[in-house]
């Protein structure tokens, strides 16, 4: 196999869910049909690798020192949401209606891996909850044990500034069957249940 | 969301069987964990694109105007095995023990879509097979329409040179259940039953 084609599918590996197969479907692809797109990607690529980096005031990704979603200023400025990474705000941004500001710890706390307060910005975060606008402070954090770790030390942070600390619910998916749910969830479901009225 | 994330997750969807929430999980994979592969792969992309032509001899992909198949000196050079994609060329080389040479099509002869003997290449195949050293042509094309009407046509140039055509057996895939074969294969692998010994 020619040389180049060997290092990309070698380096199409880098993608999450792409084995050795898919990469070399994909090379193939690329060479026999996309080659326009495929340099377009490439040019791509090396722009975000490069130049994207981490918002000033609340660490999302941008090329920008100040990301839009802080820039703007038809977003409300009285409730944060404080999530793990990008991902989880995406996630939120393309599900939820909400229309606030956000705060990416871009990990969470776990001193075994030499993640502390000040790796996950919680300097800054201060600061931000010391400005006085923000009343309050929703914690989105992973719902693991680590997360919820971090969300118990976030709460302590906004109830010392006087903020409001809130938590996405957790219980049984929407759209899921009982028999499926995991027991945690199933238990924790059942423990917090809640009155019809 | 920053406009270079955004334009590297529309650029991932050139990748075949990657959507939309594909892309976007690759690209925060990449900027959260794997910038310097994400870099490397860039790099790769870039480079396959714009280097990577095709064998003067056998049409295959390569960066060189003979690829290393036909250059090396230890393949059969009795054998042609005409496939119609590097994809499938790559699949046999792969599966099987051939150790004979190539020459790849690039497509199917369908004077509708304008592939014609002239796009296939057919000049440069016609011109190995009158080198007098090949002796059996495998017909590898697709067992499609167009594929099977290619073949034919192949076999007939073959002829005319004084050359064996060979076709790919047709049948029951092994290691299937018949319950799950098309009809048509199974049609056609019961008329062509072979005697046991």
């Amino acid at each position: 196999m020619s040389k180049l084609l060997g290092e990309l599918i070698e380096a199409l590996r880098c993608l999450p869910g792409v084995g050795a197969k898919s990469a070399q479907r994909m090379a193939f692809h690329l060479l026999e049909r996309e080659r326009e797109r495929g340099l377009k990607l490439a040019g791509a690529l090396d722009q975000a690798m490069r130049q994207i980096g981490n918002c000033t005031r609340c660490r999302n990704f941008s090329e920008t020192p100040v990301c839009t979603l802080c820039a703007s200023t038809t977003r409300d400025r009285h409730t944060l949401c404080v999530v793990e990474t990008p991902t989880e705000l995406a996630a939120i941004e393309q599900a939820t209606g909400y229309r606030g500001q956000y705060f990416v710890l871009l990990g969470r706390l776990s001193p075994l891996d030499g993640l502390g307060p000040q790796e996950l910005g919680l300097g800054l975060l201060a600061e931000r909850l010391g400005e006085g606008e923000i009343e309050e402070l929703i914690l989105a954090t992973n719902p693991t044990v680590e997360g919820e770790a971090t969300a118990h030390y976030l709460a302590q942070l906004a109830r010392a500034a006087g903020i409001r600390p809130t938590r996405l619910s957790h219980g049984v998916p929407l759209g899921g069957e009982l028999e499926f749910v995991d027991r945690g969830t199933l238990a924790h479901a059942f423990g917090s249940r809640q009155a019809l009225e």
